[in-house]
């Protein structure tokens, strides 16, 4: 029988600063409203991952290339700030007016290399994705199991627009914990009485739920989404990368 | 402050025939179970709004024209099956060995013009979309709103796939009683100092959270999320879809 699932937001996280024990911050939140169980799923914001691991940049020491001049006049942006983008992707997918999709060095493809030049801090101040979400989610992942015993999932989000639809969604850049699909196995395909099997990526669906506590403040960067029966296994967000040579839309 | 969102799964929603009552149906599993109340939003799947619309069709009254027979042949699918396919879509988008995705008529890219040949019934069946999902989402809410006087917000979902990224979430296809976007206004963006606004398909987020209490039996195609102020107003999923002449990926 499907259970209920609860989105429950962490409220408390102070403003995280580099160097900053993001797990703690976690931990100390949880501790004073809902508390932390086994088999739930921690959904934590790039943002403050980026922070806590120093991933935040000042523009002032960016130089920028000349190939970053000249996109940065095409498309209306600071060239540092281009610069950056640049510095963070393997390669431009679309640019189009203002708008820069680019493939980041993960695979992830998003505008402005998912660079966040708002909400950072001081002025000047930009911040860059997380180096490898997925080691990130690992590492908080196993503070939890270590220093409070409880075997959790944890998911870093960020916010990323998609092809053909309006508005951002937020979606999976760093899984541990859990895989990230689950496979819904249907009944017969009436052409070739084929088992159909439908696969849904699970961890995108748990960072949009997430978001519907988390999006209104930046106060609240964490979710606890427990109830949810996540499929066991280890995985990662980078298997929610569609390899290159098999997408249509790159 | 920000509230905890119940994700409710609703059960009981017996197998759904052509003239059913759906609003009927999801009010009495809702009445021996978590009632529905005021600020709800209902999240009813693709599936059981097509069957009670009567939009299933049998593949053995299905013609196909010189067209769906030569793309048959290239994607390896029953000819009837590609014949409804192109009916019901305005284009085809991509189209890569087994893979056709189309936009259909409401503007969706998705594969298949989202036709559903799983799991509809007697072998044969397949089942379209909706022909206006957002005019059956309002008869829903309307429905309810006069039968119990509860004022709830209905979404009609479908699973699509993206680009990009692997495995298929849910979205949403029909809105009604709330508007499908919600913007965060964030702080002044470094770079020219003006307000950055984040605009968040909420809509798609609510179907994607539902998704995750749904999907893994068909007996449950009705989910209600409670505790989602979420952003009043009369919206529609036609909102959601990009403008084709805005669209880099079309």
């Amino acid at each position: 029988m499907p259970e209920e699932i609860r989105i429950i937001p962490l409220e408390g996280i102070p403003e995280v600063r580099e160097g900053d024990d993001l797990p703690d911050l976690i931990l100390k939140a949880a501790e004073a409203g809902p508390g932390i169980e086994s088999g739930d799923v921690v959904v934590v914001t790039q943002k403050i991952v980026s922070k806590a691991e120093g991933r935040v940049v000042s523009l002032d020491s960016v130089t920028p290339s000349p190939e970053a001049e000249r996109l940065a006049v095409e498309t209306e942006k600071d060239p540092r700030l281009v610069e950056l983008i640049l510095r963070e992707s393997t390669r431009i997918v679309r640019q189009s007016g203002p708008i820069l999709i680019t493939e980041t060095k993960h695979g992830f493809v998003c505008a402005n290399a998912g660079i966040d030049a708002s909400n950072v801090g001081p002025e000047g101040l930009v911040s860059l994705l997380p180096e490898d979400p997925d080691r990130s989610a690992v590492a908080i992942r196993a503070a939890i199991l270590e220093r409070m015993g409880v075997d959790v999932a944890v998911i870093i989000t960020d916010t990323f627009g998609r092809a053909w639809r309006e508005g951002h969604t937020n979606v999976a850049i760093g899984v541990a914990g859990m895989r990230p699909f689950a496979d819904y196995v249907g009944q017969r395909d009436p052409h070739g009485y084929e088992l159909r099997v439908s696969t849904l990526a699970v961890a995108d669906e748990l960072a949009a739920a997430a978001e519907l506590v988390q999006g209104k403040l930046d106060g609240v960067p964490v979710a606890i989404v427990r109830g949810y029966a996540y499929p066991r296994g280890e995985g990662s967000a980078r298997e929610l990368v569609r390899e290159a040579e098999k997408d249509l839309f790159r």
